[in-house]
């Protein structure tokens, strides 16, 4: 089968044996895999570390091949599956496509564990399933926030987790969604997509106009930060309201320095949010399958297994995209742009 | 009247006028008025401001002398009294005892509002009341961190406000309260106090002690940072447990560095925590009266208005006191000891 792996810090093609299910597990075909912000940053890691080849791709949908042994084969061969990116295993499950360990959906074929295979209900195109990842990252992003229906949102940076949180409290029925981003597509994807308000913070001061929109409402301010860097946080603890609800979604590895004293005297709670829980996972499947959701302006590219290291340069500047999809079956090394 | 006031950085015990009460104000003559930690940040900052003279002194407990126009008098002339160190104003009231706007406590007479008194219970020692603000503080700092009665809390700091929450959490039937501080006789405080085990960072690794402790109850994880430190937050985000919720009562006014990917991948909740809300003013004093705290090991030293100098010099090397008490109508230049 035809992989993309990192080998000496690049992507490159390779033919590779197709994996064989162990015991509880299944040879899946990879129909679709969404490029993550944080297989960018693998990338980079993998520069610096890696002699060994690394298979990303932790944002899939797929279909059944076969049954390795110990399994209970409830689900028939050709069924469109997904699945965390966990392979099942004792004490603490495995991560798919994040390190050499476990390859990932750049490549033709995979393996997964029965057990947390969830079948793609019919009807359900397979570019809204394979979603069903950073929807669930968002999902849990919300549910830690304690939404009420009459807060006022704000989601800083409109990449795909923003964007996924704006489609999220869209269907939710919240009344003001304000979205924050520098990148004139990314404001038009957000407001595509279902935010009431979006703000370009080069032109205008986004906590002075958002602190004039809940100053009527004290505690109706939650925050998503979905950027990432690092001098966000002291933005926020110096220009957030009061008693503001903050949610760290963006991955951040550098330091960060900030004055507390401003959190501190607002009484901010900064809540950092990492993944989800299983079920959670499930739940934005169903979402993304219940036609709820405005998912289709999400993916703004898509690429052969050729086509990576084309996708990843246009994903350093964002300016054009939400969502890259890899598709190992088409030979497509263009990008197709947002607009 | 007597009164110890910051003049070109130092203080100076003057003879001043009594302030009148103006609509709506009460004379009062101040009993005792304990020194807070952020009175010596208050040192530090007019050291470097101020021609103006200040009168510190936020938590008091003082008695009724006289009242000014526009007033109910529904307390009596000779009435034991506490209040919020706050003067009722429009649009903001104005923080008593923390700028030259307001005099506070450090002194034989003030003026308060009438609307906020409250009366001291007969049988309630002038020293319990005197320690309704920091208590008010602790009992803030709980209520924000969603307690529950299965949570495992760690007070890092036992200064007075780690005191106060360890005696809070006692009360309320807690089993395990762990607390650590590198001086031994506020382990002992702390001890007597209600702490089930204190803990001395110079002897033994707190966090792999608390993460063994908390290992079979995760999400049981409560830390209280008392301390105020710069490097805190980063050593909290490091060595926490997963899921642990972080009250942060410490006062840092200072920057801080730390890695936030360590909080991210543990999901932090960090609460910030600044003062109280008025009704909690108000149970502190309940509490403090209904004789079910161990409030007496708290005062550690008493001094005259003369002898404040001289308190300030021992608090800033905390290693024998909890909270010094300042005794207007007495002369005593000298701190007596914790031990």
């Amino acid at each position: 089968m035809k992989a993309s792996v990192i080998r000496n810090g690049k992507f490159v093609t390779i033919e590779t044996a197709i994996p064989s299910p162990g015991p509880g597990e299944v040879l899946v075909k990879n129909l679709a895999c969404g490029i993550c912000g944080s297989d960018l940053h693998l990338l980079k890691l993998f520069q610096k570390r890696g002699s060994q080849d690394v298979t990303l791709g932790h944002e899939f949908c797929s279909e059944i091949v076969s049954f390795g042994t110990a399994t209970k084969q409830y689900l028939d061969v050709g069924q469109r599956v997904c699945s965390v990116p966990f392979l099942k295993a004792n004490p603490k499950d495995i991560q798919i496509g994040t390190s050499p360990q476990q390859a990932g959906a750049y490549a033709e074929y995979m393996v997964l564990s029965e057990e947390y295979l969830l079948p793609v209900p019919d009807g359900t195109p397979t570019d809204a399933a394979v979603l069903t990842e950073p929807f669930a990252v968002a999902l849990h992003a919300i549910e830690k926030s304690s939404l009420c229906s009459d807060d006022i949102p704000l989601v800083i940076g409109c990449g795909p987790i923003g964007l996924a949180i704006i489609a999220i409290l869209r269907q939710r029925g919240l009344g003001l969604i304000i979205a924050s981003d520098f990148s004139d597509s990314r404001r038009r994807l957000a407001q595509k997509i279902g935010a009431s308000e979006v703000l370009n913070p080069a032109e205008e001061n986004v906590f002075e106009h958002y602190n004039r929109l809940v100053s009527d409402s004290p505690k109706a301010s939650v925050i998503y930060e979905c950027v990432g860097a690092a001098q966000i946080l002291g933005q926020i603890c110096k220009a957030a309201p009061s008693h503001s609800r903050v949610i760290m979604a963006g991955l951040c590895t550098d330091n960060v320095t900030f004055n507390p004293y401003f959190a501190m005297e607002k009484e901010l709670n900064i809540q950092y949010v990492f993944y989800y829980e299983y079920p959670e996972y499930a739940e934005a499947l169903k979402l993304l399958s219940s036609g709820q959701l405005n998912w289709k302006p999400f993916i703004t590219g898509k690429v052969g297994l050729n086509g990576v290291t084309n996708a990843f340069d246009q994903l350093r500047t964002p300016e054009g995209h939400a969502k890259i999809v890899i598709d190992p079956w088409q030979d497509g090394t263009v990008v197709n742009s947002a607009d």
